[in-house]
């Protein structure tokens, strides 16, 4: 049987972290990165993005040793994408210290032809107009997923319009679906952007968890409490990458394979900022993901039915 | 079998609370109140607390017509306990505009003597000097809550580490937990604070549901996500009220009875915010909680096994 595949689209970057046990500087990082890392422990992965002449083979090709096709990623002149932001101590806020979008700023996805057919579709924060130029390209795929769109709410409400009516599930978090909405109340949010196209609809919420809407009902996810967490950059995309990834390898959206798919995304999420950048993540093998899995189960594990004592 | 009793001490008070949908005057209120109405859902109750002459007879005959002994409510010279706040318009904070401790100011609680052995036993936030009076005064209890603390974790730390000694669980928000250790993160903190006393300790985090520390390990109830928040006055201690009110019932602590009793808290706390005061509270039937309890349950069910497809 031929394996599925994830095609996933979005930014490849270097980081420079600063953060308050030291700063680090060119780490690998970028959404489609993540994403791409996270889902190739389930599936075939397909990624398309683009770095500059300074981004290293020997990344690349740990991404091809993981299964990742990296056909698609191009390799324009000049510098990569670079994003450097400063975290606060207790790790719950970022400040952006500066963008430099590079080779990133010309990117036009092409999605190579053996990659059109793919199924399964992850579209990363990227601009509307290029959003709806990747689903132009590719061939009734059986899930298009958007993760995130912070910028263009307010910049491009128009195409983000556009894009929301041709997916299927989008993923964002609790302030941006306020934002979106201008709805408070996320329950109510939630009913209001299904109206606008996603079927389904994530609100990642942070260290809170996830909350899950579809046509079954409300599923909420928590995140796992850590003792130690290093560096949230990247959980969001990790998040997305592994939830793709468990739903590619499933090939099936047939409730409740989302819900389960919404807990591997966060233990791979919990997996990314437990090291700096992408490190810890490169490392999860099958064995800890079985092992977070259950300690997320563990946690949500009443031991017994809940039946009124009345 | 002769059923168990909770004895609940704390404030009985009345609020004026300035909504975003309006002014409400003289609503019912107070921890032990809201704590007292959720738990006779479950077990008779023994409410400790003082009233003024202001108070009427009425609303204490309805809370003895649903079970609750009240016997040690005091009735002194002078006014009840008076509150007015101020709640921001998405109702996530709110501004104390007045507090009148008028009888409260000079509470002694007195435990009645047939009050002397119950069980279980609940302290709502009141002076930690006034929960060591209460502690005196009562036998062996099998299961010592304390809720809330905040006023007394800079005013009276001392004292507050003396009733953390002698209490089994404790009850408080993240904000508490951080702010009494001086520690982040939650992991960590509430290992910390199970050092000082409490074995057992749960974490409020409002609209985010609840953490759960004990020897069997980290338990989390999400709080249902609900489309109308009416008033979160008295969430909290309606939370209590109900977990304890199950407790009671269950008259057991073995793993996992406190797991279940949370998801009772949740419930009990999810109906309060649906009115203003304790409105909706006062009115949940055994009907409304299997079906409220089934929802909650919904919301973390994964429709199967969660195995790695690998």
């Amino acid at each position: 049987m031929n394996q599925s595949s994830v095609l996933i689209v979005g930014s490849v970057a270097y980081d420079d972290l600063e953060m308050p046990s030291g700063t680090f500087e060119n780490v690998v990082g970028g959404a489609a990165t993540y994403a791409s890392i996270a889902a190739s422990l389930f599936c075939p992965v397909r990624l398309v993005g683009v770095i500059g002449e300074d981004f290293p083979n020997v990344v690349i090709d740990d991404l091809v040793k993981r299964g990742v096709d990296t056909a698609g990623l191009e390799r324009a002149k000049g510098k990569t994408f670079r994003w450097r932001g400063r975290y606060s101590k207790d790790l719950t806020s970022r400040e952006t210290l500066d963008t430099q979008l590079n080779v990133f700023a010309d990117f036009r996805p092409k999605i190579p032809e053996a990659f059109k057919s793919s199924p399964y579709v992850l579209l990363g924060n990227i601009h509307p107009a290029l959003q709806l130029e990747v689903l132009a390209q590719i061939h009734k795929p059986k899930l298009v997923v958007a993760d995130t769109m912070n910028f263009w709410i307010t910049g491009e409400p128009k195409l983000l319009g556009e894009v929301m009516k041709k997916v299927d599930l989008l993923v964002i978090n609790d302030e941006e679906a306020r934002e979106l909405t201008g709805i408070h109340n996320l329950v109510k949010a939630a009913q209001d952007i299904r109206k606008r196209g996603p079927s389904r609809l994530i609100v990642k919420r942070g260290e809170h968890g996830a909350l899950y809407f579809d046509d079954a009902g409300t599923f909420y996810a928590p995140a796992y409490p850590l003792e130690d967490v290093v560096d949230p950059t990247g959980a969001g995309d990790s998040f997305a990458g592994g939830l793709m990834g468990y739903i590619t390898r499933l090939d099936s959206l047939e409730h409740p394979a989302m819900r389960k798919a919404i807990y591997f995304g966060s233990a791979l999420g919990s997996f990314c900022v437990e090291g700096i950048g992408p490190r810890r993540l490169l490392e999860v093998t099958q064995g800890d993901l079985k092992k977070r899995i259950e300690q997320f189960l563990s946690l949500v594990e009443t031991g017994g039915p809940v039946g009124l004592p009345l």
